[in-house]
């Protein structure tokens, strides 16, 4: 079956501050603009949730290096340094640049960190969507990470809830009737860096709907469980 | 300025053989869908590139490992491996398994070697649809690529014409005026990644079309000069 997908930018939130209803925030902004429907999918950047979640710690604004400390107490490895450059594996098990504490999008004097659990911020978020509006949405908490190999950055799911994080094809045929070689596509990957496009990073807008994914990629899924690959695994750690 | 987009599969692509029209096959199967128009960005899939050039090599149908030399030869160094997983750096500069070598989608004696020149197989495209129809689109080619510290695969460009394949954020302020941490977001390969979306794997969908990018991203551009990482500052080959 084919499918077209639309991806929207959703305008409207308000500053987000600690202990703020962001779901609440997240539905009047939908509905002053694309919307919710059953089967759509919302993609929140970290800061946000990050912001409602009070995950903000204060740092002396005139110290570019003030967020420093924090990097090391949120990795549980640091993996390479180059000058200011820190990449390292997180308490989630993320390997990114600098632990994901980031200082921009928030007052000089803050550093945001990543959401404890971003599984459970997506699922937060989920369930009271359907909680206040009856509407089965999915949604992806996403952040900006890099790639070794490649140079620039993309948008990455750090939490899911209510949709598959990979779709897996083994056992799937190609359009030839051979069996498919690739066969774990990470959609909530592609489903993030799609939303990123729409968002941009200097608009501050931090909410994308996506309309028209497949029911069958709806369902439970973490982010942690599916994504996050054990470093016993991984060959490049 | 807010925008939203469109990924929108363009079905009907016959079986392509070396040689083959490939930019005539696409004209007509947009004609047949979606249309095309100024600034759309066409996102192809390198299989079909790959047996348009003729990138095609006979192999031994019966032997599973028989695409094995080609990895080797289409490698410049061998990274990793495990069991039958080659990780490579092939002479384009991608990390990536088998060095792109591919089985799936194509007859049963037959192994797919990636474009020889990706960003050279965009520009073809684009000045063939330009000629032909006078109509001004980017074109992206993408393949499907895993990622080291994160299950699952993804789709990301190889070669691109008539786009930016980084959007190049440094200067830009944030949405509460302080300067962007996040600075070059990589564009092509969230389009590649969103055109998979509605692809998939299964369906022999080769192209996918995407409407609605903001005429700012389009211009000229390489992904072997402004994506491929050089060895020298990478950090983890």
């Amino acid at each position: 079956m084919l499918r077209a997908l639309q991806i929207m930018p959703v305008p409207g939130l308000p500053e987000i501050r600690p202990g703020d209803d962001l779901a609440g925030s997240i539905i009047e902004a939908c509905s002053d603009s694309t919307g919710l429907a059953d089967g759509d999918v919302l993609v929140v950047s970290q800061k946000v949730v990050s912001k409602a979640e009070g995950r903000l710690v204060e740092i002396d604004p005139e110290d570019p290096q003030a967020h420093k400390p924090l990097v090391v107490s949120e990795s549980v490895r640091i993996l390479r340094r180059r000058g200011d450059l820190i990449i390292s594996e997180t308490r989630h098990g993320f390997v990114c640049a600098s632990a994901g504490v980031d200082r921009s999008n928030v007052e000089p004097n803050i550093a945001a960190l990543l959401p404890e659990d971003a599984d459970r911020s997506a699922r937060r978020l989920r369930d009271a969507i359907r909680g206040r509006l009856g509407v089965d949405v999915a949604v992806i908490v996403a952040d900006t990470f890099g790639r070794p190999w490649r140079r620039g950055l993309t948008d990455v799911a750090i939490g899911c809830a209510g949709i598959k994080p990979i779709l897996d094809l083994r056992g799937t045929d190609d359009a030839i009737g051979r069996e498919l070689q690739v066969t774990e596509v990470c959609i909530v990957d592609e489903l993030a860096g799609a939303a990123e496009l729409v968002r941009g990073k200097s608009t501050g807008i931090a909410v994308a709907m996506i309309r028209g994914v497949d029911p069958a990629w709806l369902g439970e899924g973490s982010v942690a469980e599916a994504i996050v690959r054990d470093p016993s695994e991984d060959l490049f750690r």
